[in-house]
């Protein structure tokens, strides 16, 4: 079971600035939580994204903790090269399902990020690092309502036949379901066995677990969450974005399932996350802590 | 697909009293959703809830449509009759698998309850009512941790015996996941493979929705839900109780599964439980709104 947390990028990407100082001290407490693996930053136009500005300080000033795999997200060449020059192995690139999504997100159509992508992987390859493909909207768009399987597993074609390494499934504004999840992930499993496969699941509708636990069901074991739930929209108070790691995590050890993170440690950080964007999150495990006082 | 609706039990029993004529407002709104099933009220002693000191009002006043069919939850005999002389035939007794946890709700043992609900059954079937037995603390208790399936199994062959006509399972402070959901469901369903079973969630820690999923798998078509989440502890802001019944309706009519239930009605409702309740209620579809504009 390998949990990706991703508070540090996707969940502050998604909330009001915070100082340089904040992001450190949340990526250092998050490295020694015992995960597995963390989504420090993305290295994109401080215009478009002032809360990723610093991206370069933050990671320069983070304690790179041994066993942890730290990633980073980049839109495009100069972003590849601010992350290949950080020091960074493991890069992500995004696209979305569907079209609409991808030109409102990326100011293109789906299928020139495409293009992109295929020349972003084989420069990134040259010099050493892997990519993953985050399909975003995978489940479906809040422009163009459901997205087909089929659409989704042409995308996994393509950017597997260009190299790509590993392929992430967004579920960008939570509109995934069980029997949506199986689709795609059966769809997918069927053609590329071996595609290494990780999901990320927004609560926004409750059924963030539900789908955790439905992939589960099916054989993946790689998931996305954010600490505290960070990420969700700042100006909609309490509304709920990025399934909260605590809950992933409880539920996940509570089925007997080890994910190699300290459930306490965890807590800290969440209790730290909160305190840093200054508004309760959306964390029920958080908020009522976990089943028993001594669940791990 | 049978949802009962518990918001104008469940949900305002655990919320700061509000007008008898919100509760009756409330009440009535539901009716018209087209869900099967409404736990009304509860018939306890005012000084003990004072949330349904005018239960006796509320039902009077409340429109009865047909095809809906209330409930009502007693707590004795005194209860009993108050529920019989309102004219409701189906009728909820509780008791709770944790001894602690009973004798705390209750002020008496698990067994004692018990005798209690033994006598309770013979006389409700006098009068002509069915009788289900809810028991709480089904997947853990608060004060004691988890809860042996076979305690609660125990619990269900007793009740069986002296005549219980359903049962229903809550997970009184949300420490349900999965794998104990199947283990209450798959023993008891062994024993009992004919017994009418309902399942009570509350989301506290964000499986709500992952267990009604376990439970659909096993062939359950029982649950309770809260309109808007009605419910949560109005002292901890944002604490999440009763599973949101538009949550609960949103997924499985994404599944295919349909419950009866006018999704768009039902936000309406839950938009007024919201403003009859004065706060923001823990619903991810109310606040977001469902996957599709146009999704039912």
């Amino acid at each position: 079971m390998s949990i990706r947390e991703v508070g540090p990028r996707d969940g502050l990407q998604n909330e009001a600035p915070v100082p340089t100082e904040a992001k450190v001290r949340l990526l250092d407490a998050l490295s020694r939580t015992g995960v597995g693996r963390i989504e420090a930053v993305s290295f994109v136009h401080p215009k478009a994204i002032p809360q990723m500005a610093d991206a370069d300080e933050v990671w320069k000033s983070a304690t790179k903790e041994d066993g942890v795999r730290y990633s980073a997200l980049i839109p495009n060449s100069r972003g590849a090269q601010r992350a290949l020059d950080a020091g960074f192995t493991e890069i992500e690139v995004v696209v979305s399902a569907s079209d609409t999504h991808n030109r409102r997100n990326l100011n293109r159509s789906t299928a020139d990020s495409l293009d992109d992508i295929a020349v972003l992987i084989d420069s990134l390859h040259a010099a050493g690092a892997r990519v993953e493909v985050i399909i975003a909207t995978s489940f479906g768009c809040p422009y163009e309502g459901d997205v087909e399987p089929a659409r989704v597993a042409a995308i996994v074609d393509r950017v597997v036949a260009d190299g790509a390494d590993r392929i992430a499934f967004g579920d960008t504004t939570g509109m995934a379901t069980p029997p949506r999840v199986a689709a795609v992930v059966s769809r997918v499993r069927e053609k590329h066995p071996d595609l290494p496969m990780l999901l990320h699941f927004h609560n926004t509708r409750g059924t963030a677990l539900a789908n955790v636990y439905t992939a589960l069901q099916l054989g993946v074991t790689e998931f996305d969450a954010s600490v505290g739930g960070l990420g969700g929209c700042p100006y909609a108070p309490g509304a709920s974005g990025n399934v909260a790691t605590e809950e992933v995590v409880h539920m996940l050890h509570d089925m007997g399932i080890d994910t190699g993170i300290d459930l306490s440690a965890l807590l800290d950080v969440a209790r730290m996350a909160q305190e840093i964007v200054g508004r309760e999150l959306p964390s029920g495990v958080l908020r009522a802590g976990p089943r028993l006082p001594l669940a791990r």
